[in-house]
């Protein structure tokens, strides 16, 4: 189903970091549901997550503490979302946290929960408890089998390491992440979770994830639902023994660098196992007077469902192009300067469909599983580009059979 | 396919209107896809257009014309949309008013030319042209071979009538619509017709296209998707002998209530006819501080590809709810305070399942063929209703396979 997902390939150890895993049955007995992750002591953490006021439990927990006490654990439940659950999913949120900390012998708000899944149904405690004790038992340097444990609907794990040389040290970078369905911007991900292991100040680090969320995961869509659980978070343990300060220092540029592309990679992973997806779709708008104008006409083109079902069909379909650009809410657009591109096709120009065009070449084009839809608006210099997925009957399929 | 639509029963005929149909063969010639409606001299007509920046030619035509000359006549076309076709685009349409004109012996700016179908290819004006000679010859007072001919992937004909007692005249009003996908609201449908035989002023008949539009095609959204053409025209002929000169006279009330049910009617049939609907869905969001907000959250429901598919399954998912009310921008929303029933089922209260709820009782509303989703804010005293429609196989299937 997946649109060329890559294997998760040789993920590289983040020295301070160790994951561990197992199955505790939350939704089924098949695989690993659970994963702890644990920082050395200096680490630090920033997040970004869901614009949802329906936030869910652990959202809130997390919000509350990262103004705290340093974290030294994460604990990710995947297959029950505790979304919904109200002041007592609260409490068995903190109740996650109390059990991790106990077998840590850290403080319990050093602790962040996370949890994915079903909405509106309460944590079985009890048996996360249980799971708790077994994945601290198997803590390890791999990522491997965290990035299966956190999945739901994925079809498979994304995670990928890059490696940047600073002061002649080797710093890894590291990020997994989950997501397949409820994806949209201002938070794309369900889950992403990106770890280093230079230390980096807390100005730098929150710096380096709003760049890296805003031009990774606040840059795909895949229905245009946002999530309640959407958590982002970046980590530094400083165990290696690399230092960024300030963004003047030698490292900060190159590093931020392969944050935001391991931040990018993830982020167009979760388009490619987008639910139902066939087509891995890049929606370039230029020509606009401002990024969010650009923004407001990519967004309206890649979740539009006339268009991501013409997609679908490999049908080169001109007329729900205009019909998007033109509800995007773009004040005094002129239809005359816009023109569209499928690849390097030239489809339209000038409002109207290009005399060398022939439907042939566009739905050569569009029947490529990888391509991108180029839109010029003819009245700026702001240009963004988003990523997405087409429309497909498994989509429906999918979310119609999600509980059944 | 359509959910519960009524079949176009005794349309009242109009004093002073005349519709005749032909088979232009603009893209297939096994029915008629031309109308052209005439109106009697001192007619008034009020129209509201697409809100697109891509607005097609017709409406481009009609909109410099309302200005001007009263109009005598429409002529409205299906099987070619005539947008984003540019400036020859504005020719072509001007080209089938100038022959309607001719064989009528009106001025050309009388004619106000609409246009459905395929969007991006240009209109078949000689086809045209002898399709405005054979409709001009079949003039006649019935409307019911006009509601078949401006169909495009709609399954039925959508028309009804209403009349109205004024100062002892009968009155009738009569509308037909069509419109079946790419329907969202400000403006939702493609294109409909509203005429009465009353005399109506144009400040009173401009209050009622803008309240009837408001009550009925604006709160109506299939799939979020709004056309190039969207036009609802209202057409006052005033060959009866009943005048409306001021809000305050008599007949006012009672004219403009028939107008609005009208056209929430013939909303309410273009939502039960939505592309692959299977469900016909009233969404109502109450406890709003604002009418804007209650529809900013209705709208988020009913246009949420996770909730519609939801609704196809008959799958009574709080979850998705919760997200799309998560969603909407409501800021400051308390969570707590969300209620959401289906029908009479309290699904969640204080922002949680209820206690008293069972997955079978919601599950038992949502295999209704027409149900209501209630949602209250708990923070307000606004209140607004949409309808649509669910998220099925045959949505995609339609709108994947519509050109090929």
């Amino acid at each position: 189903m997946a649109v060329n997902l890559p294997p998760v390939a040789d993920l590289l150890p983040v020295a301070g970091v160790r994951v561990g895993t197992s199955c505790a049955g939350v939704k089924q007995t098949v695989r690993d549901d659970l994963v702890v992750m644990t920082f050395a002591p200096g680490t630090r953490v920033a997040g970004v997550f869901t614009q949802s006021a329906f936030k869910a439990a652990p959202v809130i927990v997390c919000q509350r503490r990262l103004d705290g006490v340093a974290p030294r654990a994460f604990v990710i439940n995947s297959g029950n979302a505790n979304a919904a659950t109200g002041e007592r999913g609260v409490e068995d949120a903190e109740r996650c946290c109390t059990r991790v900390a106990e077998r840590l012998s850290v403080p319990r708000e050093s602790v962040l929960p996370f949890s994915t899944g079903v909405i509106g149904v309460r944590l079985p405690v009890e048996k996360l408890e249980r799971g708790i004790d077994a994945a601290v038992q198997r803590l390890a340097d791999d990522w491997t089998p965290a990035t299966r444990a956190i999945m739901t609907t994925d079809t498979g794990p994304k995670a990928v390491s890059r490696r940047v040389t600073i002061d002649g040290v080797d710093v890894h970078v590291t990020g997994m992440a989950k997501g397949a369905g409820m994806i949209k911007p201002d938070m794309a991900t369900m889950l992403a979770y990106v770890a280093t292991d230079a230390a980096v100040d807390p100005g730098c680090l929150d710096r380096m994830i709003r760049d890296s969320n805003a031009s990774g995961f606040s840059r795909i869509s895949i229905d245009g639902d946002t999530s309640t659980n959407d958590s982002f978070m970046l980590v530094a343990t400083g165990a290696k023994n690399v230092a960024i300060r300030s963004t003047r220092d030698r490292g900060y540029r190159a590093l931020k660098r392969a944050i935001g592309e391991v931040a990018t990679e993830l982020a167009q992973r979760i388009v490619r196992d987008g639910e139902g997806a066939t087509k891995f779709v890049t929606v370039t708008v230029s020509g606009a007077r401002s990024s969010r104008e650009a923004l407001a006409v990519a967004y309206t083109i890649a979740e539009s469902p006339l268009v991501k079902t013409a997609m679908f069909a490999s049908d080169p379909n001109w007329g729900r192009f205009c019909m998007a650009i033109g509800r995007a809410g773009v004040v005094g657009l002129d239809p005359a300067r816009v023109s569209l591109h499928l690849d390097r096709v030239c489809v339209a120009d000038s409002g109207m469909i290009a005399p060398s065009y022939t439907e042939a070449q566009g739905a050569e084009v569009m029947a490529r599983d990888e391509f991108c839809v180029r839109v010029d608006l003819g009245r700026g210099r702001a240009e963004e580009t988003v990523w997405t997925c087409d429309f497909s009957y498994d989509y429906v399929k999918i979310n119609a059979e999600y509980r059944t």
